[in-house]
């Protein structure tokens, strides 16, 4: 009998049809057993007397198997149906239960059993929510790029010299020669721009941040996006905003039952979002924490915080641009603001009172990288090819990265990161 | 005055238009100069005299320019206009000419010269070329794969132990502990099949082969399929033909003028692309290469160009699927013929006579794998996390994986896979 999947039983009632999937759960109840089979889609409830049960064998939860029945109309059951006068075969059986077990609340696992069985505990359904909405969103960020003609890129991920400056890098040994993982695609991306105009690239960075908090791993997802011919930083917030408000259509048209069951929604985004300077920023931030902050380079946790709540409070905003960043806090290849060039046409987006993505203009003239390499003590020797590009003509541009797994942490509210990456890798974790 | 990209330009003829992009050639012929100005679209030719012209300065080829001029209908001129009466103004200059000249025909750029200077080199529109047709073709993969419910994944690049056997791995100090590159997705595509039931990922691989040639590169980007409760590797390979359609689908759709410039074409696949056993290929190949063939565990390079060429004759396919390799040439995971165990449910993809695809079914069974590992002498300890999945119910499954670079090598007919990678890794090169 040709399979049905799990979403498709509702529209059955009345029928015998066939499930394939994963036993979830066996619940005895006395006389009947209720059986809870899980597919890539979803979840079906069956029923079954010990007569019918036995086919089961040894088989633990998490056996792989088939379940044919009647499709009954039964209001309390998942999607308003179950199966009845069921027949049961085992296709591939475990012959042990799983090592946690999938019917609890994600929320009473611990995370060190959770990431220590990912192999298994990755089938929660509240994991698999997780993906799917990264994969939604993914989906979103592309969809709403190719719409304006960007050209999708894959950059090197060995290089010879750290993107991003010389700590925190992965090293690789590249047949005897020494090399390093990138932290970013920084540079190929603007380099890029000299050949595409606009380019984006969807993949994983490598920093060797030897930090252990719940916002930090060593391996992300980054959704990377630079852009040519812009008149200053203000065109790629409006860039960064359009692709964002693709990235939330996307996972609110095709994730509503996965938001439900995380208890999140996706939200407003404002048709022009909300902005200040860093410095007007500052100002405010003086009344509530006091005169001192006004000497601060960068804004703290703290006073991001407090902006959040501002936005919320005077534009219903969850979302604040904070621009103007000041250049000494911010990299290399920043565009310094002509008229105030102690501070940069640079960004941050603020997603709820805690920083999102970070962009902004970058320098596009040969002799301004020379002169800021220089004024930084740093040498131009190890990004002589990446300078070779500013040699031969590129036009102003900017860009921004998106984290896809802090988006999903700030989205979903998760308490730790490491819940919306399939296999994380951190300061101790290598495997699985 | 509104920019026009240089695409848009034929439709305003007898308007004046402002085009920006790079000044890719100036061809002074005595009174006046054609300019040739290219964007990340195309190509606009505009002339000036020699008092406009004086506007350019210094200004080398690739210099960012702006052109202001009438739009006049010349059926001789790229897309069939050229500007006149025109303003021209440097954005950005470059003030020395462009490493390798970007009017000349690829195929007279030596290869060094194109990868040393590939930050300007990719500006060559036989380059943008090829990489335009290889995002169309990572659209049409992931559209192919989103339609059918596939589930996008991003594994981790660092890992504990080498995926496809110990040899050809880049070592990683990961934090003072050893670690590798992963050489392929293999082992988290298919646990993921626990999770998904059917997922892909698009991302870099890493293969430290120490091989010079003009096939191989240490970096390349994998297209990974892999699926659930299938029957056989024919499933998979039906699934592999209708992800091809989609590949060459969008390339056709949306690189016609690309496969113009490099004199490609998108080849028809049939319906049912033919296959065949890899016995009957011996048979057919006995004849032709000689009697020997028939003790081959593999087939050679020859046998496969005969092949191809057969399968032209015989089935007018650029295509071919050869079934059932020994299973001592393929890896630990591969799933045993139970009707002929010395072979295996795997196949090639032949295009044109050379392998572009390589896949087939796996065990799914936790015993079987302890006893393939233990007939090839491998340990599972190094691999326990990837068996924890089968320990705990996995249905029978099967993939493959396309390589981007591949795929456009044998497409696009190139010399070099270099020639489809924007900034390739070999053995000497890791920059830029």
């Amino acid at each position: 009998m040709e399979r049905v999947r799990s979403v498709e039983v509702a529209a059955r009632v009345g029928q015998r049809v066939r499930v394939v999937g994963w036993l979830q759960s066996v619940r005895r109840l006395g006389a009947i057993s209720f059986l809870v089979v899980r597919d890539g889609a979803g979840v079906v409830q069956a029923v079954a007397d010990p007569a019918r049960l036995a086919a089961l064998g040894a088989a633990q939860a998490e056996s792989v198997v088939a379940v044919t029945g009647e499709v009954c109309a039964v209001p309390q059951a998942p999607h308003g149906v179950e199966l009845r006068e069921v027949a049961l075969e085992v296709i591939s059986e475990a012959a042990e239960p799983p090592p946690v077990q999938l019917g609890k609340k994600l929320a009473n696992v611990p995370l060190p059993a959770l990431l220590d069985h990912a192999v298994v505990a990755n089938r929660f359904p509240q994991r698999r929510a997780i993906f799917r909405i990264g994969a939604a969103a993914m989906r979103g960020f592309r969809a709403a790029l190719d719409a304006e003609g960007f050209v999708e890129i894959q950059s090197p991920k060995l290089v010879e010299a750290a993107t991003e400056g010389g700590a925190h890098v992965f090293a690789v040994d590249y047949f005897g020669r020494p090399a390093y993982l990138a932290q970013s695609p920084q540079l190929y991306k603007q380099i890029m721009v000299g050949v595409f105009e606009r380019v984006y690239e969807v993949g994983p960075v490598f920093r060797a941040e030897p930090h252990d908090t719940a916002r930090h791993i060593n391996q992300y997802t980054s959704l990377d996006v630079e852009l040519g011919f812009i008149t200053d930083h203000f065109d790629v917030m409006a860039q960064l905003t359009r692709v964002l408000r693709g990235m939330l259509a996307e996972v609110a048209a095709a994730c509503a039952p996965e938001l439900a069951l995380l208890g999140a929604r996706v939200p407003e985004l404002p048709e022009a979002v909300p902005h200040l300077h860093f410095t007007e920023a500052l100002e405010l931030l003086a009344g509530p924490l006091g005169e001192a902050v006004r000497a601060e380079p960068d804004l703290s946790p703290a006073g991001e915080r407090w902006l959040g709540q501002w936005a919320r409070e005077r534009f219903a905003s969850d979302w604040l641009f904070v621009t103007g960043y000041p250049m000494r806090k911010r990299p290399f290849y920043t565009h310094p603001d002509p008229e105030r060039p102690e501070h940069s046409r640079s960004f941050d987006l603020l997603f709820r009172g805690t920083e999102l993505v970070t962009g902004g203009q970058r320098l596009h003239r040969h002799a301004s990288y020379l002169a800021a390499l220089e004024a930084r003590g740093m040498s131009p020797a190890p990004i002589a090819a990446y300078l070779e590009a500013f040699r031969h003509g590129m036009p102003p541009h900017g860009g921004f990265a998106i984290g896809l797994e802090r988006f999903l942490l700030q989205l979903l509210d998760l308490p730790n990161i490491r819940l919306a990456v399939l296999f994380p890798r951190d300061l101790t974790r290598l495997s699985p």
